[in-house]
């Protein structure tokens, strides 16, 4: 019996991001801010996904270079630990775009014309020609994106998992079509693998045979009495979605915080940038003069204290808002100074990487040296039940 | 100016063949005999498209790896030569997926959906399952297969131009979306960059703008009066048809030789198999006695002698058959030793070869290195022209 690789002491985790420039808030409490603790925890993999840029912005790929490198300061000013965790550019590892053809092979278009971002986002990026067969195609790359680590979990948020639904059911079709091999248990009889064995060659009626497949195998258990029972090794093990927690997290309009609204809040934002982009953020609607007591319940203001002032301050700001002890701006401003706390360790970190652009690229190399050696393994074992060689 | 690495003395060629068993006289004279003749005129690269047998037969690959390796030794047993021309299996080039993968996101779904094999084959196929996203992309792989070798010429015969023309549809697209550099004609003056450049500058209105792209450049080169002309370098040239002539080669029972039909002789069969499968050959028939009189023109059995036996053979045949001077049985053995005499060669190399299994090997390594080589210097190209590095 082959050493089983896909066992590790941790659970391993894979994740990517889209480069779309730099990270804002949203971004960092949905994702980044999950990933660093999760490096501490599993063996991470986590991956700037530039082929799922061109998805959609194929026509225009004038900023890809530059947003690529965007996301991979974030992620390291963030506190990505490249001792900690494995930081790689998709694209970089080759693998990605054979096991994306190859389950390209066993997918059924509806399985991809019926995922809903499809019909959403060609609805919503009406300016652009997404009726392209690699837009149709993105689950599937999302797909081996995820398969190609052979990972126990994949971090997202509540929206993203009908994408990893989407990638379970391809990984159930792979090893129901290629199942991995048949072992017995460990405690087996040496005499109950002969006995499957001779049941099989009764079954395919030949007498001599002794190289049966898997299915051969499985049938012939199923028709024989074990003491113990066998297993069927799961190549492409269905990952588990480890749904990560995202606070509400609005821009400064008031709406979810997304680059399309132009609401952000950039995690490389200076203090006097911070400040000057809160101070025009909405709030409760229903406060209109500073003698009104707000409502901290409905005021946008006050979801971003949840997440970067002290219980202290939440307090004091709650108090001040619904007596009317306070203004607005008094209120913002304590916020700002929560953010550009929250945010000063990152923009040291960046400031230093910024500064050392080599370090950044052998990181970057070095990730996808090692990501390329981990989608060996798998690609080594998925050629081999394909029968590819 | 750097050095245009796709210009080389000789034209370069790519055609590929899918692994689908041992080769038959009609995949012989309709692609093989004709690449044995193009490896001493061009620089060649030819593959078994593993990949694509996989587009319909993903369900079933139980035969995948025994059917590459009868496909190599047909190549090599026909005359491919390792020395003249580079022979490799399509999976072992990882650039051909990523370039699949990059191609994909710029074909339009419709232009797939419309390549006639696309229905048929689904028609034709029926026990098997077609409606994937692979089946659908199969055109599409056969074109990144291509134009990641930018070759020259492609050839094949009369029904494969249909997939040709979509590879060329697919490189237009992808030349107008990412141009390659621009450039003077050699003849320039001097001064003529410095004036496009400063058009350029105009129409940018930025006085200080030094890095234009390609679009802008052709733009500015449009409104400057220039001495000379210009081009903007091609990255994935059009490859053109070479019609290669492949004669009517029915098989035993008058139809096309095919393996689907069953009437095949294969390049590795016995001189007695050969003879007993002509001795089976369906004849003129309206020759029904031996007294009868035939038409050689309307009998499968003289369209293979036109191919195989020399022209006093034909001579003969002809006017012992239109004399009823002659019975079909003695005109076919004359036909069989036309056959066993074309094949010996190709014998002759087949036990070579299959005696030899570690050259079979050491060739196929050898020819994926030499293929990933020239891949990777159109990638390098792609890559840059569409901003990934």
């Amino acid at each position: 019996m082959t050493e089983n690789t896909s066992i590790t002491p941790r659970g391993r985790v894979l994740s990517g991001m889209r480069p779309t420039g730099r990270l804002h808030l949203g971004n960092y409490m949905g994702a980044l801010y999950n990933w660093v603790k999760l490096q501490h925890e599993y063996e991470c993999y986590f991956f700037i996904a530039d082929y799922h840029a061109l998805t959609t912005d194929y026509a225009d790929t004038s900023n890809l270079k530059q947003n690529i490198r965007d996301v991979a300061l974030d992620f390291l000013s963030a506190g990505l630990d490249p001792g900690l965790c494995t930081i790689f550019i998709q694209s970089k590892v080759p693998a990605h775009f054979e096991l994306n053809d190859l389950l390209g092979m066993i997918t059924p278009l509806s399985w991809l014309e019926r995922v809903p971002s499809y019909k959403d986002q060609q609805e919503q990026l009406k300016e652009k020609d997404l009726a392209t067969f690699g837009f149709l195609g993105y689950p599937l790359l999302q797909s081996a994106d995820i398969l190609l680590y052979q990972p126990k979990y994949v971090p997202v948020g509540k929206d993203q998992e009908a994408h990893v639904e989407i990638t379970r059911e391809i990984a159930r079709r792979f090893n129901s079509l290629y199942p991995g091999r048949f072992y017995l248990d460990a405690n087996a009889a040496p005499w109950e693998l002969d006995a499957v064995k001779t049941k099989a060659r009764k079954i395919a009626k030949q007498p001599d045979k002794d190289d049966f497949n898997t299915h051969e195998l499985v049938q012939a258990a199923h028709q024989t009495k074990l003491k113990s029972g066998y297993f069927v090794e799961t190549i492409l093990p269905e990952p588990e979605v480890l749904l990560t927690p995202s606070p509400k997290l609005p821009g400064t309009d008031g709406r979810k915080m997304s680059k399309s609204y132009k609401n952000t809040i950039l995690l490389s934002d200076s203090e006097p940038e911070i400040r000057s982009k809160l101070k025009t953020m909405v709030t409760d609607p229903a406060r209109i003069r500073r003698e009104d007591p707000g409502n901290p319940d409905v005021c946008p203001v006050f979801d971003l204290h949840k997440v970067f002032s002290t219980e202290e301050t939440q307090q004091k700001a709650r108090e001040g808002c619904t007596t009317a002890g306070i203004g607005c701006i008094e209120c913002k401003g304590w916020l700002a100074d929560g953010v550009v706390k929250a945010l000063a360790p990152i923009q040291e970190r960046r400031r230093y990487f910024e500064a050392n652009p080599a370090e950044v690229d052998a990181i970057l190399a070095d990730g996808a040296t090692r990501a390329a050696a981990r989608a060996a393994i798998t690609m080594q074992q998925v050629r081999s039940v394909v029968g590819l060689e």
